[in-house]
């Protein structure tokens, strides 16, 4: 056989993304967006519908040495309802796959339902179907999720236009500081099993990581305030990778400001038990689940006084990149390393 | 500690389902069914949206030694639409997640796209999004699909009544004795692998496990008819299980005659190869895809001539089992052993 065999590493991840969605072809009118956003928009009589779906792997996307199970029954529902509240929708019905192997006893998969219905409680959403299959080796867990919004609501991250304003909710690098102080104490433990875990000083960072939220709140609030962001997209791989999605897909320059971004202290204080710059943390850290935006200038007002909402830069034109202003000034082009184990947010509507 | 550990297998599958389904509760005034059909059902507008997830992982669910990835891409796409066309309804729209190892190129991934493209074209539904990530080992596929129809169209596996007539479509136990001659001619190749593959006299039953299909045609067939059969099923774990679970969710029992059940030439005469009873292939092998449904007396004329629906049966009586009548008239009670990975039907929209 001399079949050509290119590596995925080879081709890069966007390229493959890009090939294989090459040939994608939509046959229903109903279909307003497929594949490329954080999830598909489909029109369902006067509302629309949102679709998306995306994977955990033990090993991969988790280590249950630290990752207690219902804990990640709670966050696989979060990734995915953050991905709905990303198109500015409510979050409605969600499927679960479950893959797993026989060292897991039922007991275990009881504790996985748990988080999953305890989510599922939160964000008042429906637990309506999936399949439970044996796995080779570990646990395996794909959701697909629904939500429903009208159709003039919907923000994709296409939508940024130039001057307007980028936002973030929350925080930001939490929620990977704080697998940095689980990695840590696994291997503590690892060394020592008699140690138990240090973790009281780093609650804030470890519950990111550990009890995510999605930020349906602001989808509610942006609806009472009348604001339909022009963009959105949510935090799952870092700020710098989801920033280069809007860009792409908006077909922009971004600019944004060291001094504005959002870190909290623990975060910040903690970032140095690893010699790591907390800008780092705060550009490249994924899972934090906060909604990165765009807003209209003239939408400014209605939000200035929020809390929980930092504006950290603005929309430029085509062609001048993506920059960070650093506090002294100087303008560096983001890298996008982003947080991620090859997984594709391009590819996909996740 | 002294936590409690149950295995799987001692609590058996559908214990296990009942227990992690009974604390799912429901919130959305939409959702008209959760768990516990092919797909759930939810009100949006003056249509239904159905809503179905199934999940295939390499070594449990197929061998990539004799299942080519275009293939495998196709029926992935192909179990999940039978999910919709199982609820009376048309598929429109899937989500795909792919966990991939290292092991895969970027063409063996494009040929799995391939397949995929190739089932969405065929049932034009669209690929609207999805998840593509590293995988610890093989190959992991999970699909959702959506698909619609009118409320009262929908066919539920709960509404068989008494005296309607059970209907299968096609023939059964295909796909499974394709899969005995698939395993064959791997041991074959592995002992020798000089040995090219004899599948020629095998095209129907190695076709029907290779190329599946699902029975959209007859949903269309019953619209037209004026058909909506009072209970429905698509046969993907095996005739004798799919009949168990009608009987359980309409609370009936179900009669079936062994003379009456559609068995292909090929399949009849394969099976004498494995010293197996075709019978058995009909009952417990899995994957046909096929419809088994139910209609009442007075749509039996409307079906009467068709060449592709076969009368097996008819509902009983609650509590008087699942009875097969053999040819020589004897009546044994079905085993619905199934034709399952700890796969699990009952649980799941899927």
């Amino acid at each position: 056989m001399d079949e050509k065999r290119t590596e995925i590493s080879e081709l890069g991840e966007f390229a493959l993304i890009d090939k294989l969605t090459d040939e994608v072809k939509l046959y229903k009118n109903e279909t307003i967006k497929g594949i490329g956003d954080d999830a598909s928009v489909i029109r369902q009589g006067d509302k629309v519908l949102l679709a998306s779906s995306d994977m955990m792997i033990e090993g991969i996307h988790f280590d249950l040495s630290y990752y207690p199970l219902p804990h990640l029954g709670y966050k696989l529902v979060v990734a995915n309802v953050s991905d709905i509240a990303a198109m500015n929708a409510i979050p409605t019905q969600i499927l679960i796959n479950i893959g797993v192997s026989n060292r897991f006893s039922v007991e275990a998969i009881e504790s996985l339902y748990e988080g999953i219905n305890a989510a599922c409680k939160d964000y008042k959403i429906d637990f309506v179907g999936g399949d439970t299959s044996s796995s080779t080796s570990g646990l395996i867990l794909s959701a697909a999720i629904l939500g429903t919004t009208e159709e003039e609501m919907v923000a994709y991250r296409s939508g940024a236009g130039v001057n307007d304003i980028l936002c973030v909710s929350g925080d930001l690098g939490g929620a990977y500081i704080g697998l940095q102080i689980l990695e840590r104490e696994k291997q503590v433990f690892l060394t020592d099993p008699e140690m138990q875990p240090k973790l009281t000083k780093y609650e804030y960072v470890v519950g990111r990581q550990l009890k995510p939220k999605a930020r349906t709140d602001l989808i509610y609030e942006f609806k009472e305030l009348g604001i339909v962001p022009t963009s959105m997209i949510d935090i799952s791989d870092g700020l710098a990778s989801e920033i280069f999605h809007i860009a792409k897909s908006s077909n922009v320059g971004i600019k944004i400001f060291e001094e504005h971004l959002p870190i909290d202290k623990e975060t910040f204080e903690t970032s140095a038990e690893f010699s790591m710059d907390p800008l780092t943390a705060a550009l490249n850290g994924g899972e934090d689940y906060e909604l990165l935006f765009t807003i209209k200038q003239t939408d400014f007002d209605k939000l200035k006084k929020h809390a929980d909402i930092h504006f950290i830069g603005h929309i430029d034109k085509p062609g001048t990149g993506k920059i960070l202003v650093t506090r002294n000034g100087a303008g560096v082009e983001l890298q996008a390393q982003g947080w991620n184990h090859f997984s594709s947010k391009d590819h996909t509507s996740g």
